[in-house]
């Protein structure tokens, strides 16, 4: 062994040690963790809490600071080890909101967030009833007693669901949904059913092991007293509530969700005709361009009907679309006219609109890149 | 203080020695990497080496296996680690590829990237100049007796400034460019200076402490031999190295660089005149949306002038912007008419197309946005 590989070679055994010791620790930490969350079930404590988790993250940084070492990077290694003790809760059971265990019954329980919901609403000790498409003949038995309703179907059969429903519930119990579009299913839900009516909106996948940290939008339909345990149980199991305004809502959803896949399919569409490979355009990229085309890419792993349902929900959203394909006409006509000066120019304008979010973006997509770069480069 | 809040806090102080722990650790790790690099810099090995990388993150994986840890996640963990031992190399002096110290001349070295490379190749040991727009009197000093010639200059300009600056280069000397059109600036090259060329180009931003692991793409113009110190230099940085075809990279630079700077455009021009501000939107978003939102609001955290050079870098690009909208308009057509199954058509081919990539696509963006939640949420 030549003599630069042999003091290389000591360095990397001291390497080695070392990682088997924070391992060892992160093992240890982990189990400490687990008689925490043990505690608070018991307890029936939130698992999440955000302001004990800003302290946590304020004393690691100073931790690192008297170490010299770079308080952001501490703060994102501390936020990983925390993201992977939140997922190993998910075996674990939930605390309940409720004295008493109450009997939720899912519509289209069968799906991917249908299942998400029974497992928490089992894992915190309530009855979970699950009604899928064939099981319409059952429909008595299985809405017997029942507390809580919630309508879990695809966005174009949110509405009839819900009708062909109503009429099967006790008045007390609570009738909720899950549908991305708030005003059209919070109305039906208002008209069919005589009692206690919540809208949601859950904002994450069906592919999370845990709800922690998620956000679940709601917006009252009526009898909020009633629906007050289970806004509860989402907080529970650390989720974040943020109430809203049902047309403000799906204003911002035509955007977030209709056009945002209208254009991922007219990207994918237009490498198609242009016959570039996505791992060809792979090779040629930089991190950035790799976070967009993983972004765009992953649509066409999934269903898609489900994103026809979603791009053509209403008429509202398509004509949302329409506009959109109007204004890229204007802006195509900079493009045609070679006049470099009105793209500048509508750039800036755009900055302006921006604001200080610009900053913030550059900020963060920087560090996704960065983590993109680190993995999979 | 009530007894679960005491049980609370004897599992908190815990967490927090083993916090404090885990921090030395780590400091002490950084040490020792320091120690490798130190040797790496004297014995002149290169300072990122894909293979022994592979080894270490695999050993880890095994480590962590035993004890009964996710390895997937031990491996995002220990590049983490990795990746701030890369950042911290910012400051240390890199290893040279050649024996005597070169001349380098960087034209346009006051821009980001001119900064960057300039400050990476004096740590290697070799002399730079720096050449900016008012310091062409100065010319007939700065060029003599230069071995290297690189043209960083906004890509408007870089066929002018290579016709401008051959003339003052000695035959021997190489000269490189590093915009991201590569046939043309190529072609510019070779009939401007007789000796040797090399078209460049960093797949990476201005805003990196160093350049281990990025991509260099480079296109052979003449006399391959004399060019290979230079590419030897990128090599000993950690940098990966692809050679291209000019016209195939520049055809995915169209897409890559064209293309997605004028949907950024439009999507927040659009967000503009709908008057929906990007804070708004974020309150109601999973983190999908959210690192969509980031992507393109980074944008505009950028310089107006340099996107516009960059969209309406020549001809063949906005030949290719045209045909986009065209596209647009017969995707558009879908909507008017509320033809869901042409959308679904449309969606399925574009699946077939991307074929394995969109599973792969799938996984690896879920990964970015399970840490973008856990950072932002």
């Amino acid at each position: 062994m030549p003599k630069s590989e042999q003091s290389l070679s000591v360095f990397r055994e001291r390497i080695d040690e070392i990682d088997e010791q924070i391992l060892d620790l992160l093992r240890e930490r982990s189990e400490v963790v687990k008689g925490v969350l043990l505690t608070k079930i018991e307890k029936k404590l939130p698992i999440y809490v955000a302001g004990r988790e800003a302290n946590k993250i304020q004393s690691f940084r100073e931790m690192a600071i008297k170490r010299d070492m770079d308080p952001d990077w501490a703060e994102d290694f501390l936020r990983m080890i925390m993201s992977s003790s939140r997922a190993s809760q998910s075996a674990s059971e939930f605390p309940s909101a409720t004295a008493s265990s109450k009997t939720v019954l899912i519509i289209g329980g069968g799906g991917g967030m249908g299942v998400q919901y029974s497992n928490l609403f089992s894992a915190s000790g309530h009855q979970v009833r699950i009604l899928d498409k064939n099981d319409w003949h059952r429909a008595e038995d299985l809405f017997r007693a029942v507390d809580l309703v919630i309508v879990s179907v695809p966005i174009n059969l949110t509405q009839a669901v819900i009708r062909k429903a109503a009429p099967f519930m006790p008045d007390y119990a609570v009738l909720a949904d899950f549908t991305s579009n708030k005003k059209d299913a919070l109305r039906a839900m208002v008209d069919a059913h005589p009692g206690p009516v919540v809208g949601l909106h859950p904002m994450h996948g069906p592919d999370l092991q845990n709800l922690s940290k998620q956000l679940m939008i709601y917006s009252h339909g009526r009898d909020e007293d009633a629906c007050t345990w289970v806004l509860n149980q989402f907080q529970l199991w650390g989720m974040r509530l943020l109430q809203v305004d049902p047309d403000r809502h799906d204003r911002v959803m035509h955007m977030v969700q209709g056009l945002r896949h209208f254009v991922a399919l007219l990207h994918g569409s237009f490498m198609k005709d242009f016959d570039l490979k996505p791992e060809e355009i792979l090779h040629f990229s930089s991190p950035i361009y790799r976070a967009e085309l993983m972004m765009t890419g992953r649509i066409f792993a999934q269903d898609a009907e489900l994103y026809a349902d979603i791009v053509f929900a209403n008429e509202e959203r398509r004509q949302l679309l329409l506009q959109f394909m109007d204004h890229h006409s204007r802006l195509a006509d900079m493009v045609r006219k070679g006049d470099k000066k009105a793209f500048v120019e509508e750039f800036e304008n755009i900055t302006g609109f921006f604001g200080e979010f610009a900053e913030t973006a550059l900020e963060e997509s920087s560090y996704l890149i960065n983590r993109l770069a680190d993995r999979f480069a």
